[in-house]
């Protein structure tokens, strides 16, 4: 198995993308990795493995690039390289932590769309309290939805729960802002119906209030909702953590309670690391392709070509093939 | 002026309903207060005052009743005959910490929306990490919403934040998943033009990870992304606060720790608090209409009391009516 790897994108590359890939093939011998970047830039950080190899590029895609052009245009870009590897089969699956909505312009125009499926969607894992997480999709790859995309979405993220997390029949549940049935926005009213319809164990209406607290496995939104959702997840979490952080500041007293729960403080804050579950993966493509988190260390790299890893194992984009195509023929 | 109080909703009618009224009456000379309820039920917490009245009602909405059916058919509840006490002009302004989507029905079908108004729409203040609080709407009156409509809730955001919080020339801003002009669906898109145009103070796209840092003091939505995203709030601060619990529960140090910090940490739940600002107004009816907090104690129906005089006072509806009027004219 070949995973490429987008050895410059990311606030902490390429140092920290080395060192993960390093990880993982200390950890797993059957996968082979081919780092796409600038030769020069890497040199300093690689060190000579069997199952390591380095494919100069000379381009790179930057945070601010307007992706589908930077995509275009930067053919020698790591990330494009890096695509393209997966496109013609050179590499099973690909990883990066690059710019978002590049990697999804890569996915969509290089990678490719499985056929039936109309939009991929950006789906990563969140964790609950119980520490189960769930996967929430779609996260940002396209703003707008129509009720039958959002039923795709629910099998892909059924699929991917159950041969990705191993759970055995997977709960999807419908963002919505109500639990009871009829309730929402016209969006969300036509998919109830299509959700209800698919091969998945559906389980009805979820509310945002809730959803930390695992009421599902699989959680399926709009593209825009669930970007705003997570990004509200982000913030609250922040906002709070640095309210708590002026609390403790306060006073030597206050200090020196800080340094008396220091180490559940620290169990808290892992525990609301979704990068322990892996990047985020863009369903609905020919293959795995894999976003990881821009400021990805190497441990939330070696995460993410664990996860890509598993989707090639268990074959996830041909169970998406083959159930997206039967659903279509019906 | 003469305020209309529904004595029988919320979880802990009408004991902190009547409290609250009590102490708006010491605190604003001003004001009389119609309270509509159930004698019998009333009569324990009921005190005699020459500024209170009490009518008496023989039914009653329930949390669990269907809106605009309830509103129609319970002909004699609390919640109805207030409304209808604003619409014939018998009261200035109504507060309610009933049933949610009854008040909304009895504000549409009985006050009555201003003309020129399409959707009125749900409008709480929500706290800030530095105090100063956001106007954020439309949290839920309607699901869907046209670009239009979210022109409108600017203005009349704006206004309220103007006239009742007293900010000067209010900052209004677009809910958005990114802040580059262009970004977000097809709705936000359209939006962002409307928004440009109108007689606002438009500061462009604010992105939600970022509104509790008080961005804007007004912040514009549709009704199905406002829930959402404030109940996403709400879960996310409970979730985290039950995760606190457990870091302070778990051992005699850390339980040391939480009695140490326990004032800074009593502060900020009240920051959170976002019944502090009052109730959440319902914008765009011929009169004020305040929805305030379902588990209201009597500081909180004070605040909610104390922001619809404050509407009357300063004619928020009669402004808003005269700045809707000019703009449809343009």
């Amino acid at each position: 198995m070949i995973i490429a790897l987008d050895g410059m994108g990311g606030d902490n590359a390429p140092g920290e993308i080395i060192a993960g890939a390093l990880l993982s093939l200390s950890e797993f011998e059957d996968i082979h990795i081919h780092i796409y970047g600038n030769e020069e830039k890497m040199a300093q950080y690689l060190k000579e493995h069997p199952r390591l190899k380095v494919i100069h590029c000379t381009e790179k895609i930057e945070a601010e690039d307007e992706p589908v052009r930077a995509i275009r245009r930067k053919k020698d870009a790591s990330m494009v390289r890096m695509a393209q590897a997966v496109k013609d089969g050179t590499a099973d699956a690909c990883v990066s932590a690059g710019n978002t909505g590049a990697l999804m312009a890569a996915g969509l125009f290089i990678v490719g769309r499985i056929e039936g499926i109309d939009r991929p969607a950006l789906a990563p894992t969140l964790p609950t309290i119980d520490g189960q997480g769930f996967v929430f999709l779609d996260v940002g790859a396209n703003s707008d939805a129509k009720p039958a995309h959002l039923q795709q979405y629910a099998i892909m993220g059924s699929i991917y729960a159950e041969k990705v997390r191993g759970i055995q029949t997977p709960r999807v549940g419908l963002l919505n802002i109500g639990t009871e049935v009829g309730k929402g926005n016209d969006l969300t009213k036509a998919a109830y119906d299509l959700l209800s319809e698919a091969p998945i164990q559906f389980v009805g209406n979820v509310e945002s209030r809730d959803i930390l607290s695992g009421p599902a496995d699989v959680i399926v939104t709009d593209g825009f909702t669930g970007n705003m959702v997570l990004k509200t997840i982000e913030g609250t979490a922040l906002g709070f953590f640095s309210m708590l952080k002026e609390v403790y500041g306060a006073s030597l007293k206050s200090k020196l309670s800080a340094a008396m729960v220091k180490d559940g403080l620290k169990g808290l804050k892992k525990k609301m690391d979704y990068t322990e579950y892996g990047g985020a993966g863009l369903f609905g493509l020919n293959s795995p392709v894999i976003k990881a988190h821009g400021s990805s260390n190497a441990n939330a790299i070696l995460n993410a070509i664990r996860q890509a890893r598993t989707m090639v194992e268990f074959d996830v984009c041909g169970t998406i093939r083959r159930t997206v195509g039967k659903v279509e023929a019906e």
